[in-house]
């Protein structure tokens, strides 16, 4: 089927496979790598566990792990369709980070049944990547997860998302001479991403954010808030907004779109003068780039096809890479803001307009980020060695 | 640790990797490859779900599954210590049968969970091979995983023991003219392999065949059989044979050991004459294969430093790579028969009393059982394409 088409060309038969690091020429090979051999590094493992770490491949192996839900901009397509995506992220891994990491697509859908199932793949695993997985269970199966595993535990989705934007939005200001402190931001969409963001904003000293979803801005007295958004009141929009996100939008300094809708131009020609504009919707920018461009000093999106690329792939590898290193037991709120800095650090000579994140093929990023994660890891005590 | 050990050092950081098998060296890649081109493939499958075994790696790989509570004769030493020789079974499987695996080391031990993980992993993999799982709890999760998924699922120590040790079985009739439906043998060990070894005989024509556990040959009249055993008194030992080990020995015409323990040569030599030796325990056989020269014909070990060694390596990659080929819903009684046939017929032209079968790196073999599994899968209706 499909033979013409080059996406359907490329993934006839899958885009990965598995490799031996090891030959397995003759029964010498065989007798190292299998029995009798093989047989004195699990008495090893079994009478010290830490050298699983150091005669296999777990500390290097990340299974990405999904329940099909929430699968790009289609929805809940279920575990089998979302195998594409995974596949695409574990050689992504591979690529940019030096990261093995197994699509492990669950058929399961519930926050219980998805928390233990990975408990129990955890021995074979150094990490895991939650991938795709639909707000809001997506953030009580990380809270879980990280709660009983003592390995990375990294919602790509949220994290990797807030580590990018971070990354952007300070060169944006320091291109532009402005602080974090001293902006106002509307982060258009309350799911996975928009919460990690808001978070992350937060914990960099935003001046002020506000998020939005469906029914405008998550503000104390709305009473259609799931406990995720009831949490997101408690550090976000201290100026008290409610009201639709056109009218949050209203002398706004930064518009971060996560959301998939769009957003008039009226609304955009509210905001402060010098705007920053993300709008990270795929395939569609909430705010096409040209219409931003006419009101907003820098203006990224999540396309390749036009300037600052917000895409997590500059983030998850490196932060994959460095928590391994240091087989760090999580990922730490440190880990993910010395990431955004690294990762903004790695453009820091050549700021313009135009770029104020490096490109997904910028082979400086992934060694900055991994060498930033590792050492946070080391200054927050979580990493093992 | 231990940096001068070959076997340590070959296995520093472990025995594989992840390879991706198409370029990501731009954006034009990145966006066949990832977003936004692989969307077009994840809505090709949420549409057809056929097309996820044409356009993933989910045809061509096997989760190894183990909960590491039998791990070669280690025994119970828990799902890290397994994992050399789940990655040694899977660099195997790619060597041999071109299959990719990945190790699945479970941390939890309970039949009802192990099923019910493995069912909701089973969206990502092609085929299941469970390694290393105890008797009994083995074949109740194999059954059950049988019954709850349209996915191979092999027990390799029960199948892929039985397979080679009928292929030797039958090679050692022809060499030396006999038939098996005029054998009378004995097997020592009611473990995975011994019941399935069993199983296998009776299935092939095996005359009679007795199985013995530690308590003396299985038969109706014992009070301390568990349900498998129970089940093994309906189509084993004719003869009604009771009693030891040693006694059942006495004139039988096939010894095959699966036990572990050893056997006095005092009662192998009661054996009939012209006997065929299995003595397969690893590392130390049941008879040492100089001693059962003295009174037999054919001697076969699980060990590589003598003839005729007995390995899995000879079934499991075949067998998989053709159940995967034809995308089986199952692997049959027919296919199993089907491998033994095919790996026996490797060597035939060269039979000899230290070849009855192939070296596992004979080049002949894996094709051979790949051909012959394909064809009894749809031979036996279970092939879906």
């Amino acid at each position: 089927m499909f033979p013409l088409d080059p996406v359907f060309a490329l993934h006839r038969g899958g885009k990965m496979e598995i490799a031996s690091t090891v030959p397995v020429r003759n029964a010498d090979d065989l007798s190292l790598a299998y029995t009798p051999g093989v047989a004195e590094v699990c008495t090893a493992i079994a009478e010290n566990p830490d050298l699983v770490h150091d005669y296999t491949w777990r500390s290097q192996v990340v299974a990405v792990v999904t329940d099909g839900t929430s699968v790009l901009g289609l929805g809940d397509i279920g575990p089998e369709a979302s195998l594409p995506v995974m596949e695409g992220k574990a050689i992504l891994f591979k690529q940019f980070g030096g990261v093995d990491a197994v699509p492990i697509a669950l058929a399961c859908t519930g926050v219980d049944e998805i928390v233990e199932t990975v408990v129990r793949l955890a021995p074979s695993f150094g990490g895991v990547n939650l991938e795709d997985i639909s707000a809001p269970r997506c953030f009580e199966i990380e809270r879980q997860l990280k709660e009983r595993l003592d390995i990375p535990v990294f919602h790509d989705d949220q994290h990797g998302t807030a580590v990018v934007t971070l990354a952007a939005l300070r060169n944006a200001c320091t291109l532009t001479g402005r602080t974090l402190g001293e902006l106002r931001a509307v982060i258009a969409g309350a799911g996975a991403a928009g919460v990690a963001i808001a978070r992350i904003l937060v914990e960099a000293g935003i001046g002020d954010v506000a998020v939005t979803d469906r029914n405008g801005v998550v503000h104390a007295a709305r009473q259609d808030l799931n406990p995720i958004k009831r949490e997101l009141v408690s550090y976000t929009n201290k100026a008290g907004l409610s009201g639709s996100l056109e009218s949050a939008l209203a002398g706004a300094d930064v518009f971060i779109g996560v959301s998939g809708g769009t957003v008039a131009e009226s609304a955009v020609a509210t905001m402060a003068p010098g705007a920053f504009i993300f709008a990270m919707a795929n395939p569609t920018p909430e705010i096409h780039p040209e219409v931003a461009h006419k009101y907003a000093t820098v203006v990224a999106t999540g396309r390749s096809d036009f300037p600052n690329q917000i895409n997590n792939v500059l983030a998850f590898p490196g932060i994959f890479a460095g928590a391994l290193q240091v087989r760090a037991s999580a990922i730490t709120e440190g880990m993910k803001l010395a990431a955004a800095e690294a990762l903004a650090a790695v453009v820091a000579a050549e700021l313009s307009p135009s770029c104020v994140i490096p490109s997904p093929f910028d082979a400086r990023v992934a060694p900055a980020v991994t060498a930033a994660v590792a050492a946070a890891a080391r200054a927050e005590g979580v990493a093992r060695r």
